[in-house]
């Protein structure tokens, strides 16, 4: 249902076994990517990304290590032929960073369109064709040293199908599946033959920051928080939220504040010496943390409903 | 002497095989980096081309796919505390090309200096501290779509120190060093206690061209000529021209023409199927053709002189 993919884990400089600052979020077939550090298009090939399925790039901030690879793979997805408007998203600033952007990647034969996130989201599918109903990206101000924000994406789920109402409504058998489509049959409304709309699935993204409330509040139960973890140690705590980080602990209880259900660690600086005992600090507060390579990607479902149509 | 490593032997888009044009021209711990596309930093540090020696930047038209590297190769040199100058050079155009690179890349720790190379050349020992006098860049017009230029990197070398003509003139034994260093000791110039120039170093690049007859005549007798082959196959050579690129064939040519030493092939198309046949063909006009992968390098030193000064 969502492909979550991570194209680059590190920070500031490119490593060989970190590239910089990108994620893709694929639901059925559509692409958000969230921040776009140089080398982007070459992790999007390198881990089966496709750059011409890219309809919404999502950026935290405007620093360099974030948005390098945007004039590179902009042409890239001229040359895959896209006519379609590409959308962007960014905080505070977004036109002013993106000018010597679209400057040096030139004309293109799409549209670039910016719009404005809040916090309460938008339904992509309201502007983005392909992408289903009920597909809601968010932004919410976070605390890096610059305008800065964080995404949470939430695919809703709509409660299931009653047979026995539609049936009762006098609707035929053929018609049932514009209802589920969320169509209307005649008078009879979507609504009235669902059950009530069942959990989601919800991808937060927090870009730089160091602890931020808001966003975790936001992360509510996510099923898969991605939180920055410049710094691994405790000592450097105060070091980190300085320059607007997080350190692997500030992460690890980000992700239990927020309820989430599994926690990436990523945005790790090179200095960092001994990624595993710094993980294993941060499980000691969230168990389910995880410290994943490059091109590390996981699937996530809607889990089964038993037939009383809560979650199993 | 010289080391010379292809950090990127691709055309327009990266692929994990082949990065984007560049290549480091590295002289006695100094470097020279010709043409930078997007992920050339990583290329860098993966090839052992230290960002903190380059001193001079060479660029051969403003195309994205030679370029884009550059922003993020700014702020890592910045990073890694330079203070001294660095320059850059390019065809018509290179003031304007590079705005939106230096608004993104942001204020640096060390001054920008722009320089117009023409083909006779500019010793980099006259601006560039720790290059060895002698170092000669020239920049020769080629003929791509857009305004274009090819450089050749010549590095002289003097003639051999004659300690009887030195003792003929009176010069202490302590004083030869500085002779030989091209310093006068008294009245006596380094010209009087030199034999004549031997035969130096020559490194030919051509960036994005299709064949031009005033780069193989500024590359002559090149030890190594770095040549673009887009194309691969004699059935493309009138496409290949149209867009101001070569074949392999055109490049083997090339290299005839120049009486090269060596031939790298370079700026390979993604569209190229069948690299070693392509290879074969070029090998039959010139036969010390390569088709290097990334990172591949080479050290050229002078060759060894017999004691009548001239080379074996």
């Amino acid at each position: 249902m969502l492909r979550i993919t991570l194209l680059g884990t590190g920070a500031t400089m490119p490593t060989p076994e970190r590239a910089l600052a990108a994620m893709a979020l694929n639901c059925q077939g559509r692409t958000i990517l969230f921040d776009c550090g140089e080398g982007t298009q070459l992790q999007m090939r390198r881990h089966h990304v496709s750059a011409a399925r890219v309809d919404f790039i999502a950026l935290t901030h405007y620093h360099g290590d974030h948005i390098f690879g945007l004039p590179g793979l902009l042409q890239t997805i001229a040359c895959l032929g896209r006519t379609e408007p590409l959308w962007f998203a960014g905080p505070e600033g977004l036109e002013r960073a993106m000018a010597p952007i679209f400057a040096l990647a030139g004309p293109m034969p799409f549209e670039i369109r910016g719009v404005t996130l809040c916090r309460k989201g938008a339904d992509l599918a309201e502007f983005l064709p392909g992408w289903p109903r009920g597909s809601v990206l968010s932004a919410i101000e976070t605390a890096h040293r610059v305008p800065s924000q964080g995404y949470v994406f939430h695919l809703r789920r709509a409660g299931r199908f009653l047979p026995e109402q539609a049936e009762r409504l006098g609707v035929q058998k053929k018609d049932w599946g514009k209802l589920q489509r969320g169509e209307r049959v005649g008078r009879v409304r979507p609504q009235q033959v669902m059950g009530p709309e069942r959990p989601g699935l919800t991808v937060a993204f927090s870009g730089d920051t160091k602890p931020c409330r808001a966003f975790e509040r936001a992360a509510k139960g996510a099923d898969l928080l991605v939180h920055e973890a410049t710094y691994a140690n405790e000592a450097d705590r105060a070091e980190a939220n300085r320059w607007g980080h997080s350190t692997f602990s500030d992460a690890a209880e980000a992700a239990v504040r927020a309820g989430a259900k599994r926690l990436w660690l990523t945005h790790l600086s090179q200095a960092i010496e001994d990624i595993p005992a710094a993980l294993d600090a941060a499980r000691a507060v969230f168990p389910a943390a995880e410290c994943p390579p490059d091109g590390h990607s996981v699937r996530l479902s809607f889990p089964e409903t038993n037939p009383n149509g809560g979650n199993q």
